[in-house]
């Protein structure tokens, strides 16, 4: 249906290039465009970011309900480009008419942190003579610099130097082979340094200082494993085949797959975006609307040791490095098994290039188990059908640690989202038989990996039959008659307390185990045709930490969107970003993102209407020995399942592995093998 | 080791049957001699239960600390006996002797219910002239009696019964036709049925009526799926395939995987249970005991209706049916994929036979994605391992409900419980148009599925290096220091805050999300060799919905288990049942179990010394129509990690499926393909 204006679209591209939906990821060529434009105009700009701006919502509705006679979507660009002065803009180009619409001088602010940046950083530091003579103190010889290395972090925020100066802190290893993991031996000061002038301009050097670990290497690679003793030898292949192929179908970007159509976006930012989810409702004889968008929408990982500088450490992921630039390049076989679509995705260098992340999205099925079953006890009549779920995956490096992102579409309609946390611990030195007090967990001969946060967002952007959505906290509640009353004589009874979010000022809530809290997310104007409830989708997360960062403390501040698991908010282009558009070295005074958004009009209505829902997530971690060298994952785990959207299990059409009627039993008749695992076998 | 003891201890069972473990369940023959024994001195009596009486924990302890030497625990039956008179026994019968060594006749309690209890009831009502005429009164003809199903569900507990009549409540549906879904058609009346006489004495009858539903019917069998338009026809199969064999090796019971062995046994009420779980542990070169034993040990489902008589609706499905008893038997391909090892079931019958579930434990391994996964993002330098987990496994089936236990051990010493719900809603009628009262949702025209709650009690007899065990409440604690003060500058501090639970009466806490509550079972003797923290496990469970029913009320004094998510008691043996030996019937004054064994000494130490941990964990249910007429499973899952339990990830040495170090980078070589999966394909 979509498709001829898809190709009406494609006038706007090359010829020779394939046709493209208005919210596919700016491609190579465009990108290359992009840059060509700006500096035919501006000059030799760096490139920070250039991403696609977003088609305006009320254009996009209207191109995808009238796909044939809707104006096609401008095709923009969204770009941070930086002067040869260091001078930041935001810009959009308009590519249709190739000019820039914006062009608009970042004061107060900077942009993200980009690989470019980062990358060098340590080669300038092992020559700086105040790094060596530190490196000294701590044992390291002037010869050895060449094993030092550097993670550079953001520095978040530092009064010290405010938004001026763009400045990282340098976290400092030190590798005794080139092979060997530096998380065993981290250094006791901290530089600051000013990438703009690409030097150090301060040193975060500790009262009592520590000297260089003369611990033995404890390293994950290959070699360092085989000298332990080598590798297990007892596990025996599993394989996993799709004979006849994938149940999906690509088209361009879209997906289609047991009754699921999704468009599968990425940027720089937030990585794998999705977008106009919708699930063909055959009850109704047409796909219905879902979501809008969703995405992971930004994150914080703020540590727990209140020494100087290590406040310091709380890093927005997402918001200041962004989970698509450090999106890994994928490998079959190895991150996914079985018969996988890969996506790659495009992104600007700094010098205005192209770099293209391979296999950067991975898209697969997975058995999932039994879906349902049944059995009648009278006389063993059964039903049993396995499930299958759609795996869109991304997976990204934020220095030490890695996030394994699941979007998991399920055929029952509900959405997954599951986050694995692995990699590497960050790494502070203590001195043998020092007191971490309670901070970190001393978790290899002088390796502090201290207590931390990982608090993620998700973006809902709901579509529910419609824009008009409505979001309902529901709390499992007991009901106010007491025991013996008429009402509640024995006690037993408990019902679900809902509560409207009618204003963006009420709609700030936590999570609540004491009465099960979840989240109705509904369209009040249609009801369930048999519940008479509204068609809903509810959210139900338990992996829900409280920000443990004190209120008015830097984190707080900065972090505003994590001081509450749900907020919901009226919604407005352009405000995708929790923590504000650019987070890098904000003070959080005032807070950026949803408190601003907040503030603006708290009154403002959010009942029945085009709405955001916000929800913060996550674990608080308490390293231990078992996290090193790698850690093994850890899985963090939030379902949107349909409650009164559908009038019946949207699934019951699967073929069964296996079913036999009772009037089947009676007969003595045999049931139906209809889609058994064939080749499973018994041992 | 124990292979001689094993050898040992078969002397005294026949030749030519295998070698048994003492935990072994009682097998087949066993069963036979335990029902021969009793008949033989006690006369024609019936069984409802016939099970092992697990040997004494200090006689287990020292057979399993030295099997050369240490006498094997005698082989002992626990039985339940019912003589002709309809009078019970709780038995006990030496195996090893041929001797019955204890014969207590049960005075104010009930055994289980059992199959041959509820299989002809239906057949007794279809007969009864009150029942008849209850059926004409809201429209079913005499002549259609034999539509006319029951699911007889224990009384759960009703004053007017008390524990002297052996009572059931009649749930009644009616089958338009004998393979229609009968859970559609519930009738309005609730006889209650005496299982001693056969006989229906009372009828619960609401004081409006509720003719039969005259919707059709809402199935799930093949045929009317068909009916419907058929089945999906776009599902390509997922082949899973182990070429060369599992990765696990049996011996008896006792399997062996990825440094595990676990002594596997199953009984009529627990379903699986686990003994003797021992990590072998290549750092101290050595196995290490984990856990005596864990199983589910209750369960509770109490729903939320006060209406007479739903207040009854609160099955114990484990003390009051038996997840054992009620164990499916599985179907190769369909309920597990893959290479599957599966072991049988043996029960009594009543009448004193063996009845065999083939199949009732399923035992298989899965991939596990991702185990662990770094890139060195200066130079892509990348290790990428995947995992592995060993599911032992058993499904039951609770009249409508199905329970899927998978008890998941993982490679880095994590083991997972995970519990699918799925099956049919238990269904109550409604009239078109009536309110359900918040308590309840038409889910399908005339059907009212009503609040509940799915209630399971985890017991953890820890045996962490020992059986000195200690559990600790671990609660995320912001610093007590105010923003702004010199140890909380910025505001960031946090750390655990530990609560140590030294006697019975203070271990009894809730679920608490404000501090992400978790758990440690700790052996204080034993430091970690880096962090010098206590070795531990540590339960982490998220889905720990609270007892609703109110204090006082008929559920709460019942499920005495249900009113906190952690108690932990000293252990003793004998105490198993945290709702106690005999549930059924029961009125909860006083509370039998848990409370009980709590009241009796409250100051009872419970630090470093042989504990119990009883963890109730479980979720809400709302009903909704999407979960009819079968639920897709709702699945629940709690882990138990190991943390400064190993001085190291445990599990560095599974081969990696890619590696490649910086310096091999440097050298233009290619990785390590060491364990790839060869038969992915890109699509």
């Amino acid at each position: 249906m979509a498709s001829y204006r898809i190709q009406q679209f494609s006038r706007h591209l090359s010829a020779n290039r394939p046709a493209k939906h208005p919210l596919d990821p700016l491609d190579a060529y465009e990108i290359e465009n992009v840059v060509s434009i700006v500096r035919s105009q501006k000059g030799n700009a760096h490139f920070n970011t250039v991403t696609l701006h977003e088609p305006r919502k009320q254009d996009m509705l209207k191109w995808l309900a009238e796909p044939a006679t809707a104006p096609v979507p401008t095709r923009v660009a969204d770009v941070v480009a930086v002067d040869r002065s260091g001078q930041a803009y935001d810009v959009l180009v308009d590519l249709d008419r190739g000019i820039i619409t914006k062009w608009e001088a970042l004061d107060g602010v900077q942009p993200m942190i980009i690989l470019e940046e980062m990358i060098n950083v340590e080669h300038i530091l092992r020559k700086d003579p105040k790094v060596i003579e530190q490196c000294r103190i701590i044992g390291i010889a002037p010869e050895d610099m060449d094993k030092v290395y550097c993670d550079p972090w953001t520095i978040t925020h530092d009064e010290k130097y405010g938004t001026k100066v763009r400045a990282q802190q340098a976290l400092l290893y030190y590798r005794p082979h080139v092979d060997d993991s530096q998380y065993s031996f981290p250094l006791d000061f901290y530089p600051v340094f000013d990438v703009a002038k690409k030097e150090v301009i301060d040193i975060d050097i500790p009262p009592v200082r520590r000297p260089l670990s003369l611990a033995k290497p404890n390293n994950y690679h290959i070699p360092d494993i085989e000298k332990e003793g080598g590798f297990r030898t007892d596990l025996k292949p599993i394989n996993i085949t799709q004979p006849e192929g994938v149940s999906f179908t690509m088209q361009n970007r879209v997906i289609r797959w047991q009754n699921w159509s999704i468009h599968v976006g990425f940027n720089y930012r937030e990585g794998i975006v999705l977008n106009d989810i919708n699930f063909f409702d055959k009850f109704e004889g047409k796909p219905r609307p879902l979501f809008y968008r969703l995405s992971l929408a930004e994150m914080v990982v703020p540590y727990g040791n209140p020494d100087h500088p290590h406040h310091r450490k709380h890093a927005f992921d997402i918001g200041e490095y962004g989970a698509g630039n450090m999106t890994n390049s994928l490998a079959l076989g190895c991150d996914c098994k079985g018969a996988i679509h890969y996506m790659d995705a495009h992104l600007p260098t700094q010098a205005g290039g192209v770099r293209t992340i391979k296999n950067a999205i991975c898209i697969h099925e997975e058995d999932a188990g039994i879906l349902f079953k049944h059995t009648d006890f009278r006389d063993d009549s059964t039903i049993v059908t396995r499930g299958r779920k759609l795996l869109i995956s991304h997976i990204f490096t934020a220095a030490n640690y890695e996030y394994c992102i699941y979007w998991v579409f399920h055929q029952d309609g509900t959405i997954q989202l599951e986050i694995k946390l692995t990699g590497i611990l960050n790494t502070a030195s203590i001195n043998p038989g020092d007191d971490t007090e309670g901070y970190g967990t001393e978790v290899y001969t002088g390796v502090n990996a201290h207590n931390h946060q990982h608090l993620f967002c998700l973006r809902v952007d709901p579509n529910l039959d419609g824009q008009d959505n409505t979001v309902f906290q529901v709390d499992v509640a007991r009901s106010p008659h007491s025991v013996g009353s008429e009402k509640n004589k024995h006690g037993n009874a408990f019902f679900a307390a809902k509560t409207k979010y009618k204003t963006v000022g009420e709609a700030q809530a936590d999570y609540d185990s004491s009465t099960s809290r979840t989240w109705d997310i509904s369209n009040e104007a249609k009801a369930n045709k048999y519940s008479q409830k509204p068609v809903s989708y509810k959210l139900v997360s338990r992996e829900v930490a409280p920000l443990m960062a004190a209120e008015g403390g830097l984190v707080w501040n900065r972090a505003g969107f994590a001081r509450h698991a749900v907020h919901v908010t009226k919604y407005k282009d352009d405000q995708l970003y929790p923590a504000g558009r650019h987070v890098t070295q904000t003070s959080g005074i005032p807070s950026k993102g949803i408190p601003e958004w907040i503030m603006q009009n708290p009154d403002e209505n959010i009942a029945n209407t085009d709405i955001v829902l916000w929800h913060t997530f996550g674990i608080t971690h308490f390293p231990a020995p078992e996290d090193y060298p790698v850690m093994p994952a850890e899985p963090i785990t939030l379902l949107l399942r349909p409650r009164n959207f559908f009038e019946r299990n949207p699934c019951m059409d699967i073929p069964p592995s296996y079913a036999i009627t009772p009037s089947q039993v009676q007969q003595g008749k045999d049931g139906c093998h209809c889609a058994p695992s064939k080749e499973s076998v018994n041992v």
